[in-house]
């Protein structure tokens, strides 16, 4: 009943609602340029006055980057659940503009084969996605005079530049954050017509090697067949990274690692993911990486290597016969629940000096987070199926993502706390890149899902 | 008796020939920089006009780049041998400038640990070199009023971009070029007191690959798993190059190289190469490539598989999670004689194609000059070891290089002459790089050796 009444009021402002999202959308909080630091603050600013106009505590806190938003509501008192809402304000840069069929930040409704969309730099990751619970607590709040819950609004500003100064703020604030459970949205459905909460989520190792042997570029025809080349022992070495069986050679990676339960396994065949079709998007055939594993397993469960840059050497036109001083590489490890981050940045130092001959030295940096796996049968979860099931008259779906939300593990490390993913983006909502856009019909069924979410485990 | 004579006009005369080297030195023949191109055609002409003066028939020959001198003198007439002279007026780029202790293109002698020497961009290489046989012929004109035998002397101006125009040239003039033997000053001695013949010569295959798989970069944790990897894929194949032993894996790479006989074996032996030193000085202590080698065996008479360079991905500062469109390198193997250049280039693009999975495409494109040995019994090789030993009073000894002369190659190849390898550069000469030297010692008894030569083939 309660939320019946939040879902009408939605219905009578959805264009207000439109409107503070384009406001938001409007403020060019690229995070990595600082000529949009001030932008940065003013994206702050308008999240807290938003927080502050209906009944939180909010306030900026300063850190060596942009500054968090934190902001706290208790509503109804009593034993009502403790939900801790995070989300960032910062955007990727917009560069190239020159691929932008409408300016980044000057959204605007365009049609597309789903009805309307929004296109802007933004629109879903993540100000699109924060909006929709943020208009859903202001709804809950319009009606009611109060949230059902008791919240705790947490929106950074340096998420698309590595979190880096959220850690700290994570242990410098846990009293103030630590509630039940954490509500993140910034991460997909299935389809438009399926919803989904990511249940997994792969960790990172990102790791930079050089390889350093005489000290000075050599011409290859005076010390060729004496002096040892560290392009070659580079490649020697990343070469050897995978089996011909795409296992990753480093050992005891895959400690720790976990089969998918039988369960589990038959839920993500019952999505019918077309391997073929996905990689024929980008041009390709044939599945890479791990035999005897299906197509949703190595995208969700089973870890990686990728060797994400190389360099070294002569790379301009023609030809010059150096032997390089030096050569490196950027390797990265997308790392499963199970894997111990530390010890796969070990293993891979280990995997490198094993391979070093006299006179070869090798520098090597990065750090790595670990893949994160969210109890599938919590109340809240159960809760956000409940409300997402009757959005979208039909059940969510529990699936995986291959890439990584660092926060998600610091919550867990730091504050104690499990998420619910709830996302509401799609494959081709261009994330990161030109023409960025979020589908109305998402937003709306996401706002309406989130105020349906906060119903379902009112106090 | 008459180079007697001509050696007493070189010294009685030496002052004047430095002055015509300085003269040769100030103009900033740069081929690589269209800024200079006039300097090279000035460089050209003086060139010329030097020959004029001593009664050669000479002209400068257009060509798409810089032009070719060419000079023919008919010395004594009736059955002298002919001499082809080969060399060239440009030079090498003299950045970075702020390293030069001496402006590069205002020549002046200074002391170093052999006397004096001469500090400026060509003063070896090839300038220097060249001086020393136009100044020979040039004391045996003012002395005898001809030449002691037929001369062709041809002087190009791109040798240091690599002759792009030269073999068409050869092709074009063959008749008017070819003689009994090509006299070449482009190499080095052994050290300062002892002369040396180069009577092998490495090739040069040089290649170029870039491996493509995706139609576009990808998100690694979208993707990875999932999707090639195309710096992954070029890193196996390029670390297949060499087997544990340091051989070349290309099939039928050793095909044709010959063992160094056992003679030969024996002289370099007897050279007392310390590869140690030769090593330490670069900040090395062990040698790399193929066991079971000597040293001077490795750098002069087996070949090799050098990257020179490779690139793909993210290469900056910090964290990029991407799986590349595609990835390249630079590799280049250096030839001996016996190896058909066409078939290691065929055999490498076998290799990297046999090693391409489905979805992957290389683009492959390089050419190859073959590894040059020199007749070392040739009645012009004696010639020049008598010469030396003369001039030194010790016997020259034969020498390979680890190092490429293409033309040596085209002039066997177009014109079917071989060379005389007689040069007077040291090791620390600085060929390339700022502060380049020639040692006025080497200058002179290279000149007087040339003037002995001269004598020794009179006819």
């Amino acid at each position: 009943m309660q939320t019946d009444a939040v879902l009408a009021h939605i219905e009578a402002t959805l264009d207000d609602a439109r409107e503070r999202w384009f406001e938001f959308l409007r403020i060019p909080s690229v995070s990595a340029q600082p000529a949009h630091a001030a932008d940065c603050g003013r994206a702050a600013a308008w999240v807290r006055d938003q927080l502050a106009a209906m009944g939180f505590d909010a306030a900026l806190h300063d850190t060596p980057g942009h500054p968090v938003v934190l902001g706290r509501h208790p509503g109804p008192g009593g034993n009502a659940p403790h939900l801790l809402f995070y989300g960032h304000y910062d955007v990727q840069p917009a560069e190239p503009l020159e691929l932008w069929t409408h300016p980044p930040f000057d959204p605007a409704l365009s049609d597309g084969p789903h009805g309307p969309r929004v296109v802007a730099r933004g629109a879903v990751d993540d100000k699109g996605q924060v909006m929709m619970w943020l208009e859903a607590l202001r709804a809950w709040h319009a009606v009611h005079g109060t949230l059902p819950v008791r919240v705790t609004a947490l929106i950074e500003g340096e998420e698309e530049v590595g979190s880096p100064n959220l850690d700290r703020f994570l242990a410098e604030h846990a009293d103030a954050l630590r509630g039940d459970v954490t509500v993140i949205s910034d991460t997909g459905m299935w389809d438009i017509d399926t919803p989904a909460l990511t249940t997994r989520l792969r960790g990172l190792a990102y790791m930079q090697v050089v390889v350093r042997a005489a000290k000075r570029d050599l011409h290859s025809g005076i010390f060729g067949g004496s002096a040892l080349n560290p392009i070659n022992l580079l490649t020697r070495i990343l070469g050897e990274l995978h089996d011909a069986d795409g296992r990753v050679q480093l050992p005891g990676f895959y400690d720790g690692v976990r089969e998918v339960p039988q369960s589990l396994q038959g839920d993500w065949a019952a999505l019918g993911f077309d391997e073929a079709e996905f990689l024929g998007g980008i041009g390709l055939s044939v599945p890479s990486g791990e035999r005897g594993r299906t197509g949703l397993e190595r995208l969700w469960a089973r870890p990686t290597a990728d060797v994400n840059g190389i360099w070294g050497g002569y790379a301009g036109p023609g030809a010059k016969t150096v032997i390089a001083a030096e050569a490196g590489a950027k390797v990265s490890f997308r790392l499963v629940p199970g894997q111990d981050p530390a010890a796969v940045v070990r293993s891979f130092h280990d995997f490198v000096q094993a391979r070093l001959p006299a006179d070869a030295r090798a520098e090597i940096t990065g750090d790595a987070s670990p893949g994160v796996e969210v109890p599938a049968d919590s109340r809240f979860v159960q809760a956000a199926q409940e409300a997402l099931a009757e959005e979208y008259g039909r059940p969510a779906v529990l699936i995986g993502s291959g890439g990584s939300i660092p926060v998600v593990g610091s919550m867990r490390r730091l504050l104690g706390m499990d998420s619910v993913l709830m996302g509401f983006g799609l494959d081709d909502d261009q994330v990161h890149s030109p023409n960025e856009k979020f589908e109305w019909r998402c937003f709306h069924k996401g706002l309406r899902s989130h105020a349906r979410l906060l119903g379902k485990l009112a106090g």
